[in-house]
């Protein structure tokens, strides 16, 4: 199956070199595929990390591990194998990463708890341990390569390569953020998973790191929604190499540390936009605004309930300005709201008011707007001062045929 | 916009008239079509009553009233509009509902409040007074009509007539039970709206039918989903005219309480299915079997994540055995799992146990069962005994046209 880019795509931008990182690529060959699938990332010692992962359950053996090395705050290097999951693999999984995390540890000189593994394809199939072990051994020793030529390998069924750069002043230096993200493109029987990495010459002790990128994550990855489903291998990483020489970054009294989670987040939400701007069958990318909820995680869940709504997706897809589908979806939320204090929007023409229809609604400049590929969507419940924005891609025969057309 | 039938419809069954209860229909108008769009049933004097409603909290004025007038136990009369679900329109919907059962008691000689009135079609549009005024004139004067006139005026974009009967022996007389369903065919920008309705001569107190009618629509009307998306006008309502002459029941102690409940769960069961098998671009009926939760709540949440996950019924609508999708949807769901206790079936093949592919398995059987159209998924959790079923359909280029392809 071939797929087309995505209409909403975006060039990849340009990148500058990050000092401590080096990027290699290779063929592991987990799919009867001629391309690079195998990503391998060196990391100057003394690197922090910080990671988030995802909330699904039935993990992947790669996220549980994560979890555990991301405690111990120090990497060396970053393994991707795309075209292959490795979840719902059991020990056979478990063998495979760690023989990934032992031969790159033996090739560094390394702790093996220094070397992070993520995996993004089938599922329920292990990781093979020869293409593993061939694959690693030509990524040691390939040539560096490109930020975008990374960005492609970690991809599965993406539709073009995505990447994002920020930067921040701390102290007398200007440090560099450089992120790669995959996700949402799929084709069956393989897993969308988003995998995303985030490379900084900054120093920063890994405590802060982490909860930084926390912080960063619940407005920006935890924000966005293609489908509903939630992978079972998600993972985002942040790795600080320190080369930049700033003062280490250790609490949000420490100087730059508010411009440095500033560029943090403004490279989370610049990826985790194109995730959903790659959403599968996406024609348009939504914001929708939630104001005036009882509280700001209230209000996420209500945005959050909206972009996952099929019938507000469809709408959207048909440019029909159908606000009765999102007064639906607020309502369905499960979170406080009142019916007769709701207001609904579509860009700035609000359409609904006070629990009915605006008087002198008129459907045309609405209509307009939904013509368009960024629309925008805003609801004031108005109860409190709870606010916050979601992302997500509207529902479309795309979305059918790459998951239901094509058979394993 | 013209659909076809479902092609999982089912013929309308030969329901009997049930003792105490006349049908009869009439032409609102209230959309531009030449059908009976307004439904009046009326009820012989002695009727009890018992509801359930949507959970939505944006819900239509019909639902809030509805809710108060199942508390006094009492009824006479149900109308039901088509083509206008009155929902999110103020006062001005109010007025309009309020105008109704003032117009029918005035008939009828009843109070107004054992008048009940159910509205489904588009949103945010006041139900007309004076259309539904010279509706209800019409129809008060209409000669009886069948149920199967009945359950074809209630419907909207229905692409069949849904109805079921069943019958119980309580001390020596047979009460019959009879019920007719809407649901789930929409046109946009309508809203998809599940009205049920159900009659039985049985002599039944309103408080004993109220706890057996949510019993039995805990594991029916409340174990079904088509696109996850929750109506603001949902409502079931039973009605019991006591013209069998039984002796009240009025506690599960009482003769032939376990038999009127068994009767009802079966009625409910059958109509929850017809609104499945009429789901928007339905192909297939999925039926989620969910045994060794941590609870029977637990394992119906976790029912409900396999049946609303999108990535699930895109790969059943392709006939796919991807069961690493459903894997993925049990970890999403929030509640207790374990990834390496988990078991998966298709139809009776288990095709993962103990949190991996199982060694001999064979797709072809699995392959053969998901061409047809009544699918069988089986999950246990390995945890303990919570068990519940739950049923939905694909998700189909047919879901997509009916709601994004056309526009309002």
């Amino acid at each position: 199956m071939d797929i087309a880019p995505s209409p909403l795509a975006q060039p990849f931008p340009a990148i500058p070199p990050v000092a401590g990182v080096t990027l290699r690529i290779a063929r592991a060959r987990y799919k009867q595929w001629d391309r690079c699938d195998l990503t391998y990332v060196e990391l100057a010692p003394g690197t922090t990390v910080a990671g988030v992962f995802t909330r699904n359950v039935c993990c992947s053996t790669e996220v549980e591990m994560g979890r555990e090395q991301v405690l111990l705050g120090s990497a060396r290097a970053l393994v991707v194998n795309a075209g292959n999951s490795n979840a719902f693999t059991g020990f056979r999984g478990r063998e495979a990463v760690e023989q990934i995390m032992a031969q790159v540890a033996q090739h560094l000189e390394c702790k093996p708890s220094d070397v992070f593994v993520s995996s993004t394809g089938v599922i329920g199939v292990p990781l093979p341990l020869d293409k593993a072990e061939a694959g690693v051994a030509a990524a040691l020793n390939a040539v560096p390569c490109s930020w975008e030529d990374a960005a492609n390998t970690i991809g599965t069924t993406d539709t073009f390569a995505k990447g994002a750069v920020a930067t921040a002043v701390i102290g007398d230096r200007t440090v560099t953020l450089a992120g790669i993200i995959k996700g949402s493109g799929m084709i069956a029987p393989d897993m969308a998973t988003m995998l995303g990495y985030i490379f900084t010459d900054a120093a920063v002790d890994p405590a802060f790191l982490q909860s930084a990128l926390s912080a960063a994550s619940d407005t920006s990855f935890n924000c966005i929604t293609v489908d509903s489903d939630t992978s079972t291998s998600d993972t985002v990483l942040a790795f600080a190499t320190g080369e930049a020489g700033n003062m280490p970054i250790a609490s949000f009294d420490d100087t730059g540390a508010d411009a440095f989670a500033a560029a943090l987040f403004d490279i989370c939400r610049q990826l985790s936009h194109l995730v959903v701007r790659d959403g599968e069958g996406a024609q348009k990318f939504i914001e929708i605004e939630v104001t005036g909820a009882d509280s700001d995680e209230s209000a996420r869940r209500i945005g959050l309930a909206i972009a996952n709504s099929p019938l507000v997706k469809t709408a959207i897809a048909g440019e029909d300005a159908n606000w009765g589908r999102v007064v639906m979806a607020v309502g369905k939320a499960g979170e406080p709201a009142d019916r007769d204090k709701l207001a609904i929007r579509f860009a700035d023409k609000w359409v609904a008011q006070a629990g009915l229809a605006v008087d002198s609604y008129d459907e045309a400049p609405v209509a307009e707007h939904l013509k368009g590929q960024d629309i925008s969507v805003g609801v004031d419940l108005g109860l409190g001062d709870g606010k916050a924005k979601v992302w997500t891609c509207d529902l479309t025969h795309g979305y059918i045929s790459i998951n239901a057309d094509y058979r394993s």
